[in-house]
């Protein structure tokens, strides 16, 4: 068990967010970030460093979810882009970021892990937060026949 | 033609960097970033936003050559990390940056995007380029067969 051979690994540890689907090999979670709400991760079950690690059909797997939660992040969150990003620079366990971006939020358009550029504007942010509860259930629909 | 269509967009208009590999749907391009020898960036050829824009054969090729140009640059440069991003928040469309990553270099643990936290050791960077010409090589072998 990856628990117990990675101690220290805190993805092994700990769910890492709000879990949205639970399935045998990756969970999904909804990361709470007052900049970013819509902020999921996808993360690989295993703890395993980098995507080339992977055999191929648990690779097509995780990509084909990765393309799942983009598609519900985009539908239910409507943002102006998708981030996607996988460093594992910290936890050098296979994880994947899904963030929605818009042109007013905290680092547009540099990454969002540049300077800050600017506060968002809290009606904006609220608007977004407000979206939640939909992607919730979305994402667990979309997501229901992972096992 | 997408050159015509969006005269604005770098990704249409320039090459990118260095091209190691030229498709007609792709180009893999070797980023001349002094504090990253080997980074490299996966563009796709038409002007495209998202990956989930994609058709789904289109996304599987593109895929398909991520992991190759991961493999490639995992073998020749030998980072401690990849790290792996699609943003195109400046530019919006379709590409991904490949960065090896290294427990001196400028900004690690944090993504390149962070504010530096140090100078990354003159030798190391030096041998690390000293790694391009074997990358170079082994980049185009690599991907001869995509057409």
């Amino acid at each position: 068990m990856h628990t117990v051979d990675r101690p220290a690994c805190e993805l092994c540890q700990t769910t890492g967010g709000e879990v949205l689907h639970q399935a045998e090999q990756f969970r999904v979670v909804l990361i709470d970030d007052a900049n970013y709400p819509g902020f999921c991760r996808l993360i690989w079950q295993d703890h395993v460093k980098e995507v080339t690690d992977l055999h191929e059909i648990d690779r097509m797997l995780m990509m084909d979810v990765l393309w799942q939660v983009e598609t519900v992040v985009r539908d239910v969150i409507q943002p102006l882009k998708i981030n996607l990003a996988s460093f594992g620079n910290m936890v050098p366990h296979l994880h994947w970021h899904v963030i929605p971006r818009y042109a007013d939020d905290a680092h547009f358009p540099a990454p969002v892990w540049a300077q800050a550029a600017r506060t968002a504007p809290a009606e904006a942010l609220a608007e977004r937060k407000a979206r939640l509860p939909a992607l919730r259930m979305a994402m667990a629909e979309h997501l229901a026949s992972y096992r």
